[in-house]
């Protein structure tokens, strides 16, 4: 279907509809109505039929979505099904991590190689390369990369960043709590742990002053 | 100072600040002002100046922050320097990574222990305990365990922070794409990797267009 520009907040909702479709059991309906899931997810009716209308052209009055077609609409729609090679820079705790992490495949994700200043091994327990990064120009340009991950301290991110930029990425996932100065082209994404961080430690303090 | 309510926008831009103070060479000037810090980051001299001044008190007329002070009292504002132990759930790839990743202390943030259903070893390479899922409860009582991180696969995730809420619970930090049903007093982040990939997956499709 045709592409409709689409809201973050919907880009939120859309792999928690996704994750819970694939979370019936085999056997479940064949169908499944917009209602149906608001209900299960105890989310608006309204939201949940805009949201799907966005992404799939199935819907039927009285019958709802054909299950398995709308989870590959929104598979489809969220650009789960293109793989995309990924490398990563930092290869520390974090960052070997999310290089053995299995998961990310199922969201189109495919970490390829990690690289690092000093590295303390030349592959993961998975297998995955560990490089240093006088290598990084050529992997990525060899191999076409587009994404870079970004797992070091916060005082070299910029730094990584700009040189991922000059290797030809223009997709960058960081983990580093700081600001990045991009060019225009390239999309930053950040993975805000410390923000969440910070609101789950506020939650406590509150409940324990409750306490009090 | 007076806490006053703080909205989410704020609390991402707060550790930002904090990041790029830290980053600061030894020997930096004393004092900064709302106004380097917009410049340095590329962000509005009003809002920066409007979020500091929602934090610290230490602001003066055309001296700034004492940049230590500043650091202190973000710090303080986020919860960083009350260390608050959390148990994790679910000790596969992420689960471990996370377990043994040093860099959440800084957040004040200190994972004691990892449960598992199966553990595959009783303790991580740093030496963090994993122990089996019929110990968690008498584990969190003991040790008034008030967070939890869930890193099971989406499927159990629910099961799991039912689990933890009976456990005493008060906040959960979800790695598992997937809505959360809590009872009003419990606070879910959900940590939005899928969302992520999502985004820059869709941002690279844009790229790739564009080239052809």
């Amino acid at each position: 279907m045709e592409r409709k520009e689409i809201s973050k907040s919907v880009l939120k909702r859309l792999p928690i509809y996704l994750s819970y479709l694939k979370s019936l059991p085999q056997g479940s309906a064949e169908h499944i109505s917009a209602t149906t899931l608001a209900n299960a997810l105890g989310m608006g009716e309204v939201q949940v039929r805009k949201d799907l209308a966005m992404v799939s052209d199935g819907g039927r009055p009285k019958i709802g979505y054909h299950r398995e077609s709308l989870m590959d609409d929104i598979s489809q729609f969220l650009g789960y099904d293109n793989t995309t090679d990924a490398i990563l820079v930092g290869a520390g705790k974090l960052g070997q991590a999310l290089l053995g992490y299995g998961g990310f495949e199922e969201y189109g994700l495919n970490i390829v190689a990690g690289f690092d200043l000093d590295p303390k091994t030349d592959e993961t327990e998975e297998g995955k390369p560990i490089l240093p990064m006088d290598q990084l120009e050529s992997f990525c340009y060899a191999n076409k990369i587009l994404m870079g991950i970004i797992t070091v301290p916060a005082d070299q991110a910029q730094q990584v960043c700009d040189k991922l930029i000059a290797c030809g990425i223009k997709a960058v996932w960081t983990f580093a709590p700081v600001h990045l100065d991009v060019p225009e082209h390239i999309l930053v994404q950040n993975e805000n742990m410390a923000t969440s961080l910070a609101l789950l430690s506020m939650h406590l303090q509150a409940q324990i002053k409750e306490k009090k």
